[in-house]
């Protein structure tokens, strides 16, 4: 068989790791699996990283024309991140009929339509299991070990940082603040944490999981996406009284009348939940088939060797597409088709909530909370008023039976108007 | 593309859920992954499986021949179970030349270089993901989600039987032949229970999976396989008493000299490890790629729907290998190769033991206890003496530091020597 030959472009933390996996594995790539796979070439704009790493006999350049020009090479690893010099990585790649194997969830959540019809038109594909989930197959699990299944729903946690913090946020009664400082200083949170605090990068895995489940291109700017910052350590205290934990989840449901319910934000998970066990960095998808009922993948969502992991699988069941003479082996129709998927608006989701308000103590008050409550049909599940505060408001912890969120956030609207609300009342959806 | 047609060899609880998904599922995989798949033949020496299922077009008949001489069928789904019939129909589709989908993990576990070398032979395939952990896509993960690591260990929790048994005795005190007697009521448990409750089946399992790892065939023979009967009320109470757990464990180490530890036996978890809260029966399978570091997966391993998908999922994929023309996608060289993989004798493993004594209330007891233990060179963790029994005898509760199990075996044997013993002792592997 002729030799498969890949060129790299990126050879920062994830990339380093192909290289090393490349380089303590290629020889069992060659000889049990049969696939003469060899990593010929490595780019990346930083020259140091080819004196740190195992590249062999890989011709180092900092030049990406030098992988595109080569007309042996017919796999390009893109990990250089972002979305500008990335595209322009898999588009030109692309167009010179290589397959393109990235771990870039924004590239694909942002631009899945352009990306996979350039593939499309040079008769080549692009595989993306490393951009969701880092080391847990995914994607190859949603797309052929269930194969046989409807997926009725996703319930993720699939953001290390925000799983980290609030993970020590609860062992320890730390403030979000603390938390995030000491993350970034352990490296565990970038500089500008913004993405991963704000959802969207849990936003972007969502993205990218929603469209294949649903079998056409739902484009990250449809998700809804609230992150982390909200969440108090008066939040972190009630939850724990209640039984419940606070987690970041991305969630993906599909309903009857072909609308998909795809957003991000903290729930509220009883702690007997099979979710609420996932601590630190960890992340875990729960998915549920119509056949094979809940299945759970729990592993390090991201990393270097992780993350590399998952990039050298689609290397290798792109080498195998090669080696078979028949490139495209899992359809990505659904990227390219016209196909409108409609996005459930959160407004129209229904579900319990935990509601909590920082109110004056005054006469009256409890009165008019439940009386808003009431107006809007919400049935009261619970209600916790708790000792008054040194500035001399109290907290007022509502839990809901379900609701439509149209009733809460008009509810809430209304109590907001009033001069006894001392600061924004905090909403978090209860996921069962 | 030419219609690629199947036919199902019983249609019995898992083959009559792969009829339900092929008339569920069949358009789908037609239109959305373009692969003409159809279900035309299907053979059952019930007749009254045909009624009950939605058929459709499919020719049903009760003998297996019908599928044999039909040249147009190219895939054959083996679903009738045991290793007598299954194994004819297995070999003689092979060598007609008919690829073969199987969950038959006895026939596999047994047979597995004979069926591999008639595969080969014929340059058709078999795939088994369905042998192992129902719906979970184990093999699938291993072979191909995590092809770039080395998987260092394997944890498992792999039959549903013994896990459903051991959590009622956990959550309501209840006593080994009694909750095995209402799973057997209630269809949980087999009316032959022995397979499961003796750990013969967490042992096929465990040597697909271990052959699979180690890249060899490694025979269930081998696999030192010990049940979880002699598991008493006694155990719960203690393990529950010093935080633990109590689960039947398939365990696969890769040891640093190509030997492999592959063993299944219940096991002392603490109650914070994350394969202590799979409950009733469910299962689950931990590993440890040297790349991706942990990797979970969990769901249901057994049942009609739920081992039905896994069927699919192979489906799919050997329809996928045949469109390509490329029959043999993933090489199966492990169970053909000559090459011998050594397993480490249970004697040579090294752990922490729990050591549970049945000894007469006199003085002089403990102090041999202890002393047998220090022969052995055997460092006691700790040691509780319990309160008399009605009988009077009374409990002894020994953890031990880590030590050879050749050691703990010594003073054991050499402790059961004296009148004092008035029970059988008994060892639980403790699992860190």
């Amino acid at each position: 068989m002729q030799e498969i030959r890949a060129g790299l472009v990126g050879a920062g933390t994830v990339g380093g790791g192909v290289v090393k996996i490349f380089s303590k594995k290629g020889g069992y790539f060659n000889t049990e699996l049969a696939l003469p796979i060899r990593l010929v070439r490595i780019v990346d704009k930083d020259r140091g990283c080819f004196e740190r790493l195992p590249v062999n006999d890989a011709v180092c350049s900092t030049d990406f024309n030098d992988i595109l020009s080569d007309d042996t090479i017919s796999i390009v690893i893109e990990l250089v991140g972002g979305t500008t010099f990335a595209k322009k990585v898999v588009l030109d790649a692309l167009n010179r009929k290589k397959h393109v194997i990235t771990a870039n969830k924004a590239l694909i959540a942002e631009h899945g339509p352009e990306i996979f019809e350039a593939a499309q038109n040079n008769g080549v594909s692009v595989y993306f299991e490393a951009s969701v989930g880092g080391g847990m197959p995914v994607i190859k699990s949603i797309r052929e070990g269930l194969v046989g299944n409807a997926i009725k729903s996703v319930k993720t946690i699939i953001n290390g940082t925000c799983n980290y913090i609030l993970t020590r946020m609860f062992a320890e009664g730390l403030a979000f603040d603390d938390v995030l400082k000491e993350a970034q200083a352990r490296g565990y949170a970038e500089a500008d944490p913004t993405l991963d605090i704000g959802g969207g990068d849990t936003g972007h895995k969502v993205a990218i999981l929603s469209s294949i489940i649903a079998g056409g291109y739902i484009p990250y700017e449809k998700i809804f996406c609230e992150g982390i910052t909200s969440v108090s350590k008066d939040d972190i205290e009630c939850a724990q009284e209640l039984g419940y934990t606070i987690k970041l989840l991305g969630i993906i449901k599909q309903t009857d009348n072909h609308t998909v319910d795809a957003r991000v934000h903290p729930v509220m998970l009883r702690t007997d939940h099979i979710l609420a066990s996932v601590s630190y960095e960890f992340n875990a998808v729960l998915l549920e088939g119509d056949s094979v009922g809940p299945v759970l993948l729990y592993g390090k969502g991201a990393g270097e060797m992780a993350t590399a992991s998952a990039v050298m699988s689609d290397v290798i069941d792109v080498a195998r597409n090669i080696a078979s003479g028949h490139p495209e082996r899992i359809p990505m129709d659904y990227y390219r088709s016209q196909r409108e998927i409609e996005i459930l608006a959160v407004e129209e989701i229904t579900g319990r909530y935990y509601v909590r308000f920082t109110v004056a103590d005054q006469p009256g008050v409890l009165s008019d909370l439940t009386e808003q409550f009431c107006k809007q049909s919400i049935s009261i599940a619970s209600l916790v008023q708790r000792e008054q505060h040194e500035d001399e408001s109290v907290t007022v912890i509502i839990l809901t039976h379900s609701s439509s969120e149209r009733s809460i956030r008009a509810a809430i609207a209304e109590i907001e108007k009033a001069d006894y609300v001392c600061k924004k009342t905090q909403v978090i959806r209860i996921e069962d």
